[in-house]
């Protein structure tokens, strides 16, 4: 990460070519220009999408809201001991309500993203309490850490969006810490980010600080939060979550509707059933969010895992995941709904093989099933628990290196370099010639986080591996780090307004 | 790696289960029951197939052999100055002669493999000349480390061939080494092997080692050997190549034949381009294969990779081989042939991060391109110069995960648990259903060389990362190796062939 060689990659080479010159890389979203993987045929997403009927209408979804269940009732459903059930054609109409894509804006117009059909976006880990570096270990995440990871995503130019919860600053009060961290994504990120769902009331402080920055107007004709509601599977949505959903739902503020199942656990041991019931409960938030305010841009989420039967732990990157995800995504095409998965999902503790191997394996599914939005894209480790600085590095390589692989290949006359092709002799080779000196840069991806020097110069060099050589490379682009500028007016009404907030939530 | 646990996947479960107990695992060959990834559409593969005509009719292949330009002349090409070219007509007629899918005998029948369709074949990696182990480090490989290899490979149930050259046993002689690397792989395995392609006299060899364990009309009617046949790209088949390509045409045993292309060097700095020449270069070496004996087994192979453009390194594992690898699977697929690519193939010097992002890029595309035949399954480092023993550990276990992803998933009602999905209440569990206790030894995959314990348990048990436990686990399974029966009879006459060409070949 760090050079500007995305430049040459992408939509948006044209007008970037008339931008002034920025110091920091842009990250341009890009198009994923490949083939979905088709995993299963229309018959068997026929047959899932019946059973997720079949759960709806039979069995129902328990919403634990009284509101929520007023909504659900004046719009059709039944409601009886807190669970909603639904008739297919109900849940149908409402979900068919939803927007295919929309437009998230980022407080730079030119970081504005859109979610949905081709459109791929990547944004960090969200979540872990605890961060790792090498030097200094595991350790619970601070403030100070969360900025951190704000800024060096700010910095890559493989992440398009600054993420929410990127580590969960546990050195502030519980009560008020979403308000530093939606000023730290704002104050360190011109990227687009998203809202806090600890409870309905911070969810409208969010709200509000989006109407800050980009006016109360405008978020309502494209959002500017993106929230993540998960569904405490199975088959349920708390209090919680439901206030916030509701909250971001009238405000026409984005929400990404994502059951969390460990199969085993909360969902059936087996790929066919969880998708199901994740199915049936991605279905039953989002006809819930239409239900409160048609048209109110959703996402489709869908984080799976499964469960170490033997020891009860989660495993992540497994193979029934890398199924499940496969499934679950060309579900949301069928529904013609934009789709999040998570993304580099590892269970090893450390930047090691074993997370280099699961990083992939849960990567990849998200590029060719066409995700749409890919929370998790770099830095998670253990479960979730710890967000590493030195993964976050080699994360965004891989990200860097999924960039050139969704652009496709070119077909032209060009890429087929016929000239080449006819003139090098039999043993010769293409180092010289005109085709390879024109295409020099930019023919290959170069992954700056790997090593490709010969086992020799690599000893000479300190034998370090991937996890050492990272260590300097995030150290080196914090020291760099420039923020963005920022409106002093804008700035000033923030702080104005999170010191205003809280008092009142102190008191 | 090493349970017994495989015998419940795979399609010869109900053979398997009437078969007396082993000490030593059976590898089971998959069927990879997966949609097969389909990057690009028809026209761009009749494009690609186009270019290669033009290749082959218009600036031909040149073959440095006299006896194979007879028979390329025989056969209604024209030579010239070393260069055959042929008319499009004329190649395809003989590609078409190749058969589909063949089966290699193994000294096991149990360990046959079939090569084509939808069969899948891991062998290890094949031709470093230093392995590596964390102890050790790096050193030359010697004729211990090929057994240590050949032993690993067979205690593996996820390789279904014992390979080739594992690695170079530099501390044999060169002229002989061939025949105590053949002694090797039926000794200390019962999994098919390969045939030594030094030169015409060691195929030869070979062939004839083959004869003593299976006998000469047998290996006539299924190989008994697959050798692979690089091209020298571009465009170039060598005279040691070629010899060894007729003789075993000749005998009817099975040929890779397989350009080895870096972008940029051997082939143009673009992957349209690489393709076509692959291309090209690949179906003039099955149509001589053909000319030599219609109807002789031919795999068409595909080993590409990019130059680093700035230092002139080759690049494994990045994007543009993931696409290329995609192409060239389909148009294997399109010619009906079985086609063979690499597997873990990575640039990193040792089982780190890098080499675990680096091995799922590139075994990915070979599973999800439904490749045959994958050379380089497990233990490549460095470029292929050398074979780690902790990477072929963590390689295994790569290799474990994608035979059950390529199981598919149970779309039965079994499948989906119909009655737990049912019953289950909101916010409960599925830990101990029936469905789970039913399931739960096969549901999903368990890594062994992965680390699933918390981060408290992980440091307790000395916070060692995924290379460090892979050490211990080579070790054990080189300590409790088996060697299979092999009769004493056959076992004598190939002692005694050997000592009769060492005594001819150090004349």
């Amino acid at each position: 990460m760090g050079s500007r060689r995305e430049r040459k990659h992408g939509r948006r080479r044209d007008a970037e070519d008339h931008a002034p010159v920025e110091t920091v890389t842009r990250a341009v979203q890009p198009l994923n220009r490949l083939p979905a993987y088709e995993f299963a045929p229309e018959e068997v997403l026929a047959k899932i999408h019946d059973v997720s009927m079949m759960i709806l209408s039979e069995v129902g979804i328990a919403f634990l809201d009284e509101e929520s269940q007023e909504i659900l009732k004046a719009h059709g459903a039944v409601v009886k001991d807190d669970i909603a059930t639904f008739d297919p054609e109900l849940v149908m109409k409402y979900v068919s309500m939803a927007p295919a894509q929309f437009t998230q804006l980022a407080r730079n117009p030119e970081q504005n993203v859109i979610i949905g059909g081709d459109h791929i976006c990547f944004a960090p880990v969200y979540g872990p309490p605890f961060v790792l570096d090498r030097e200094r270990g595991r350790r619970e995440a601070t403030l100070k850490d969360f900025q951190n990871f704000v800024k060096l995503t700010y910095m890559s130019p493989y992440l398009h969006h600054s993420g929410g919860t990127v580590v969960e600053p546990t050195d502030e009060p519980v009560l008020t810490r979403h308000l530093d961290m939606l000023f730290s994504h704002i104050k360190y990120s011109d990227k687009p980010f998203m809202g806090s769902v600890m409870s309905g009331e911070n969810a409208e402080d969010s709200v509000k600080m989006a109407e800050i920055v980009f006016g109360a107007a405008e978020i309502r004709e494209n959002p500017a939060l993106i929230s993540l509601i998960n569904i405490s599977s199975p088959r349920q949505l708390d209090d919680r979550m439901l206030a916030a959903l509701k909250v971001y739902a009238k405000a026409r503020q984005a929400t990404i509707i994502t059951p969390f199942l460990l199969s085993g656990a909360m969902a059936p041991a087996a790929v066919a059933g969880t998708v199901a019931q994740l199915n049936a409960e991605a279905l039953a938030g989002i006809a819930f969010a239409q239900m409160v305010n048609p048209g109110t841009p959703v996402v489709y989420g869908a984080f799976q895992a499964t469960t170490d039967l033997r020891s009860g732990s989660p495993v992540f990157g497994g193979p029934e995941s890398q199924q499940a995800l496969y499934l679950s995504a060309q579900l949301a095409r069928r529904y013609g709904l934009p789709f999040r998965s998570g993304g580099g999902l590892v269970s090893s503790k450390i930047p090691d093989a074993q997370a280099g191997y699961e990083s992939v394996m849960s990567m990849l599914p998200a590029v060719m099933g066409k995700v749409n939005f890919v929370l998790h894209g770099a830095g998670w480790l253990e479960n979730g628990l710890s967000a590493g600085y030195e993964k976050f590095i080699l994360d965004c390589e891989l990200l860097g290196m999924y960039h050139k692989f969704m652009q496709g290949v070119d077909f032209s006359d060009h890429g087929f370099a016929l000239e080449s092709l006819r003139t090098v002799p039999p043993g010769g080779h293409h180092l010289g010639t005109e085709h390879t000196m024109g295409v020099f840069r930019t023919a290959f991806y170069t992954a700056e986080a790997f090593d490709y020097n010969s086992a020799e110069q690599w000893a000479e060099e300190g034998s370090k591996d991937a996890y050492v050589r990272a260590t300097k490379t995030y150290k080196e682009l914090l020291k760099n780090y420039q923020p963005p500028a920022l409106d002093a007016d804008v700035e000033q009404r923030l702080r104005d307004f999170m010191a205003q907030r809280k008092e009142s939530l102190s008191r």
